[in-house]
């Protein structure tokens, strides 16, 4: 990550990205944020991408009101307890005050389980599976654009089981579903773990999440699934009659990932340049940029760029890559090639495609990639096909390359001492043996600043057992794999 | 449209749409309602298809905050004026009273005028078009499902452009857009027209409307577009620095359609039966049900119906049909093939095919039709074509329907006493000449419930002026036709 995305900069270079890249912008509402159209596409390629991968595990789309009736909220006294202090409340509306105080949904467990106890009567209603995709509403005393505002766009889904272990396998294909999501479609490769009980979602018996780390080696939750088992489903008397003519509470989850998915990839990615999208996620991926300033030249090489982006178009339609690609010849003669070069760099498009009188006589273009900056004198005729590929690899390597940043900065410690280290030098992941005791984890936080991002799993979701004891404190017990770091 | 959809029907038939097809729900919070999956899905369609014309006239979709500022929504007195009883106001937050109370916004212009005066510089940043995907709260004191809740779904559109002209240009391009939309994907024609000085938005200078008919006669407002002029642009310093070095307001322009579209959509095409689906908005579209009470030949018939549904999938997918095919076969024998009738017909799939051992025997299916009931007999080689003709056949015949139900209950009556006794009986659309008076309109609509819908226009969006005089009143003066109807 370059200079942009230092905490420390200037406010005028850290607004850079988001002023001119023209991504985001704070709004008049302390907290919230405009995505303006540039953002926003992202946000639509996530959208498209993640529904799909969502319906196919049999969820469907619903929408539930905006609006929580406060006595709801309370309910479930752990979800009441962690969300209360984040909400914003509607008191008056219709021009009187209302009779029962209204909460702007933080979260929709509460609203969606008096709709579930309505909907399910048998086993046969079973598994009821929900997503909603929608905005919510948490108070937030320090918030930074797309990584935690006011508000904030996500989708949440809603699931009930009539057995605890199908709501436990639905809580971990979903932490999959996150985790490949992330990684296929963001470039963001993802630790998936446990929360430690301090961090699990108020009201979730369990909380699975996936964890990026950004190029300053800082933590970014990105994504978290949780198994609820019976306790919202308690307290609203979502119940069911099974097979046996028993009446049973269904067994939930419910899972979620946000707007926030934004600013990870963008502190994954980027670089002093600007933006750096994965082809996966632009809707422009190649901008061809003729050389017009050879008058008696211009209307040849603007024939030739326009050719171009009919070949490159209809190549990419039959090609395997699993979004369709944007071309766009840019033909404004007010502005300078240079200036357009700056412009697309910042703006991410993965591909520039030079396209000069002297490239046209060779019959060649240059091919330059926005992540390496790498450029290639090709032939006309290949371009197609090289663009399609080019596509296809820059997707792989930047992932590659954020894993082995990643993997670069995660390292297993064998003491306090070394942990304190390597936390300041370099930063990054810090895998060690913990006693599960939440004082001990509160101690390293107070200390250090470092949270316990997830608990490492095996193949079968079982934390990780450890052979060594407990770095931070002299609890013998048998301890676990915890991965810590400074976070987001 | 059947007796489903009768006003005066007891509240357990007017649910059974909803309670049985599960479209939508009464939620605990007053006015608002939940959209379930199937009808969800409905929404999905619209907004696919709709997304799509609105950024082909060059408008970017882009997110703005939930909140608008108090102080807002007071910097222009119309909008004020016509908005605040309906607002629903957050006081507190984050566990403090807020010093500026926040309103959940009815709609959008105040807070996007904020940005797009910050984001504004010159002409070269003009036309700006902007789409937002959202949800509004208008506290109603009587709300609907779908026609009129408290909470909504919506596309707000907002643009600023340096001329009048251009301004008065795209708010009638949006209107015809929408026209089209309704007409092609709903099935649901409707008249394009102007709203009178009484009926426009609150801070425009003109309303365009497009004004469908229901069943039942009665008209629906499917969707608005203005011409805001400078109103909002000069209470938010919404300037521009124009080729001539000179300082501008801009102009600008506002348009929406809603989940509104779902209800006008059931109220237009559905029966005593159910839900009748236009194609366009299935997600299933064919529905197969294999005839299985016989047991010897119930693994072949399910072999014919899942061979069938694949050729219909692949004779759908290289058709001309501007969606996706969704073909289902329904195996469960837990269900009797006349209760699965049934449940499709209430569901709305546009065709259910039986096929069973006779009819393997004879090499044939029975095909029907949701909205004519009528049934035929087709050689099973001949399935795939005949239902790709089907379904385009069906969305045309649908719109011809309800265009013919407008046309025969539209009339242009030529005195006051027959204004009043077409519209008692049969209903419908009166057309007749009024003189624009204000207090002409609220007279008529106090006297007879029924309001100015639109107010016709000549190819040229010019008012149609009327060879005689108002109807309605004493007024001599010139006099235009105005389309008159009670509403939803």
């Amino acid at each position: 990550m370059g200079r942009l995305w230092q905490t420390k900069l200037p406010q005028e270079v850290k607004t850079f990205l988001f002023g001119t890249a023209r991504l985001a912008d704070y709004s008049p509402v302390k907290g919230c944020m405009v995505i303006r159209p540039n953002g926003y596409s992202i946000w639509e390629a996530i959208q498209r991408d993640l529904d799909r991968r969502i319906k196919e595990t049999g969820a469907r789309n619903a929408y539930f009101p905006l609006f929580i009736p406060e006595s709801f909220l309370k309910k479930e006294a752990e979800h009441v307890e962690g969300f209360a202090p984040q909400c914003a409340v509607v008191t008056y509306a219709g021009a009187k005050d209302l009779e029962e105080k209204l909460i702007v949904r933080p979260t929709s467990e509460t609203i969606i389980n008096s709709m579930f106890a309505k909907w399910i009567q048998s086993y046969r209603d079973l598994p009821l599976m929900i997503n909603q995709w929608a905005n919510v509403v948490r108070w937030e005393m320090r918030t930074r654009l797309f990584l935690r505002t006011t508000e904030f766009l996500w989708q949440e889904g809603h699931t009930c089981h009539a057995l605890p272990e199908e709501a436990e396998a639905e809580a971990r294909t979903m932490l999959l579903v996150y985790q490949s999501f992330a990684e296929e479609v963001l470039a963001m490769p993802v630790l998936a773990g446990l929360k430690s009980e301090s961090e699990k979602f108020a009201g979730a018996l369990r909380t699975y999440c996936i964890e990026a780390m950004m190029q300053d080696k800082k933590a970014l939750q990105a994504g978290t699934s949780h198994n609820l088992s019976t306790n919202f489903a308690k307290a609203f008397d979502t119940l069911f009659l099974d097979k046996d003519g028993k009446q049973k509470v269904v067994h939930q989850t419910s899972w979620g990932v946000s707007t926030r998915l934004i600013g990870g990839m963008i502190m994954t990615h980027s670089d002093d340049k600007g933006l750096v999208l994965p082809p996966r996620l632009a809707s422009t991926h190649v901008v061809i940029v003729p050389i017009l300033a050879n008058a008696s030249m211009k209307a040849s090489v603007i024939e030739a760029s326009e050719k171009l982006r009919k070949e490159i178009a209809g190549a990419a339609q039959v090609s395997d890559l699993p979004y369709s690609v944007g071309v766009s010849v840019d033909t404004d003669e007010t502005k300078q090639a240079g200036w357009k070069f700056h412009e697309y760099e910042l703006l991410g498009i993965p591909l520039r495609i030079e396209i000069g009188p002297r490239d046209l006589e060779k019959q060649q273009v240059v091919l330059t990639r926005r992540d390496t900056g790498k450029k290639e004198f090709i032939p006309l005729s290949e371009v197609p096909q090289k663009v399609v590929h080019t596509l296809a690899q820059m997707q792989k390597d930047l992932l590659e390359r954020a894993k082995s940043l990643r993997d670069q900065n995660t390292f297993t410690v064998e003491s306090y001492q070394e942990f304190k280290e390597k936390l300041e030098q370099p930063g990054g992941f810090m895998v060690a043996p913990w006693c599960e005791d939440a004082k001990c984890e509160a101690k390293v936080k107070e200390e250090t600043k470092a949270t316990i991002r997830c608990l490492l799993l095996d193949e079968k979701f079982q934390k990780i057992p450890e052979q060594k004891h407990c770095i931070f404190c002299d609890n013998k017990g048998p301890a676990v794999r915890a991965v810590f770091a400074r976070s987001y």
